[in-house]
């Protein structure tokens, strides 16, 4: 009988999940569930990376998403949610990894330039540890040997690094990991009520936790067509963050297409499109926070439930790290025997 | 009452140790146990960093320096001898300090460039691993908690890459971590057989386990004064490998200057030098040699020494890792508490 094939993919835990996260990767994570061995890293190591000063906040950030996962849908009894740091045999594979890569290979990551860049870090102020962070990252892929990893386009470069190592790896000690392939995600990515990149520092995101007045307060605020004035001139619906959000979240997509021909004639206005689409996220929210309200009143049960999703990845983590230090001939545990 | 004063230092177990190891820094570290507590570590995953290729050898070679340490008079009941890989603390210790390196420092670090130039490894090939091993480094010694390291000159720019790291941790986190220092060997290296830098790659090594056969050849071989052709011509001592060895192993001071009055005068040849040399060799090495025949013997007792000197470093270790991440906030085995 076939293995079931390995799932890795997570969050790094800077703050709540937004409905961004939903659309992109988190309804996607739910389907995969059913089908794949789905490991969900809380990836706290990467925070520190940018977000040294901010470690004391990082505690109720792993709460807050491990009660976004599971409120969602992600289901404990067939996945594993795990925190990064609790998984030291993630840092000695990052290490061994380290021998494999070149630093001028790092330095070219698109993604890392591009991140650089928007935190303002110059070349002088590159830490070694956000400058390894794509090796880092390709240890926790590997350590459950994940053979799918669902990605958005700007994680691409990271997995081509991670696949490099893989075969470097295979090649120099023998086979020994799958090597692993991007899911992209299909879905584009939603924009914020602002129709910048939905983001917390740009306070633009609704939130899976937001209560129905924050949503509606904040789909009021959503821009729509710019160019549109009246409630009777014609709008456009591309571009317009309002659509994005229906695309998403409307189910009866029939529904829908009338809708926006409606609003092409100027025959909607911004306020009524806005209320139906309160009431489309509120629908969609409802479970969710229904769900929410029972993990938020029972601790004990998420702390047992990343102890046990823990403990999952870490027994995956020790079976690959012995195969690592095996094909190495490194692994002196058994060193006089 | 004042706690014991740590001491860390040790080699990558590439080969066995020579007489130069022993002149240099064994010899010291023997003196150094009565007072202070002392680890000594075995550091393997160093040897990755330039001999990927040759892991299978490692194993070997951790069990001749275990014997090498014993032989000298390293004592297990006051030190520890620990074998770094067995110590995964030490991996996620250097991936805290990776966040407070900046890439370019590394970069500047002669002793790294030296090696580089050495290897012939050009920047292009650098890599991670190779980069950042003073990192790790850092990390080997404030595992630890070390006070005081017993290095040699081209090693004190890792000990500045250690303090620094040290006082940006405390700076950052919060009083953590001591600020070590170097202790410089004040005995110079002395050369091989041929004149040059003594090591494995040149074969110009004296061993500590060589045999008196061994010993007596290699020291007929030895280099000593170019100029001087026959016993009878005035001899050079300065720069004359045989007066090197003789100046570090023979006992008798006061006679060691008369040997080099007369050899400077031309009234004692090579050939009996020579001879005052391997009786002189052969005295300090018997009684080592002796003491590596028992550890020979005993396998079980090398493991066992080993075992509870990681132990030993473990624990302090694990120490410092729970102190480091009680500092940053970063405790999630408490998450939930």
């Amino acid at each position: 009988m076939e293995r079931t094939k390995n799932i890795l993919t997570g969050d790094r835990p800077t703050g709540s999940l937004h409905i961004g996260h939903y659309a992109g990767s988190l309804e996607n994570r739910v389907k995969l569930q059913d089908e794949y061995k789905c490991f969900f890293i809380i990836a706290d190591f990467q925070v520190l990376t940018d977000h040294l000063s901010e470690t004391k906040r990082i505690s109720e950030n792993i709460k807050e998403i491990a009660i976004d996962y599971l409120s969602v849908g992600i289901n404990p009894q067939k996945s594993s949610i795990f925190i990064q740091s609790l998984i030291p045999e993630i840092t000695e594979l990052a290490m061994y990894f380290s021998m494999l890569v070149s630093v001028p290979r790092l330095q070219r990551n698109p993604t890392v330039k591009e991140e650089m860049r928007v935190a303002k870090i110059g070349k002088k102020e590159l830490s070694l540890g956000f400058l390894s962070y794509p090796v880092s990252q390709a240890a926790d892929i590997l350590s459950v040997r994940a053979s799918l990893v669902p990605v958005g386009q700007d994680q691409l470069p990271h997995m081509e690094q991670t696949k490099e190592i893989a075969r470097s790896f295979n090649r120099f000690f023998g086979e020994t990991f799958p090597v692993p392939e991007a899911l992209l995600s299909n879905f584009p990515r939603l924009p914020g009520i602002d129709g910048q990149k939905m983001s917390k520092s740009r306070k633009n995101a609704i939130y899976l936790k937001d209560s129905s007045v924050d949503v509606a307060r904040k789909v009021m605020q959503s821009y729509t067509d710019p160019l549109r004035i009246h409630a009777t001139d014609p709008g456009h619906t591309r571009g317009n963050v309002v659509f994005s959000y229906l695309d998403a979240f409307y189910q009866d997509k029939k529904e829908l297409r009338e809708l926006k021909n409606k609003y092409r004639k100027g025959k909607i206005g911004d306020v009524a499109l806005k209320k139906i689409l309160i009431e489309t996220l509120n629908i969609f929210l409802e479970p969710i926070r229904q769900k929410r309200k029972e993990f938020e009143s029972n601790p004990k049960l998420i702390k047992e439930i990343l102890e046990i999703g823990t403990e999952e990845a870490r027994k995956e983590a020790k079976q690959t790290l012995s195969f690592v230090k095996d094909a190495m001939g490194f692994n002196f545990t058994r060193i006089f025997k």
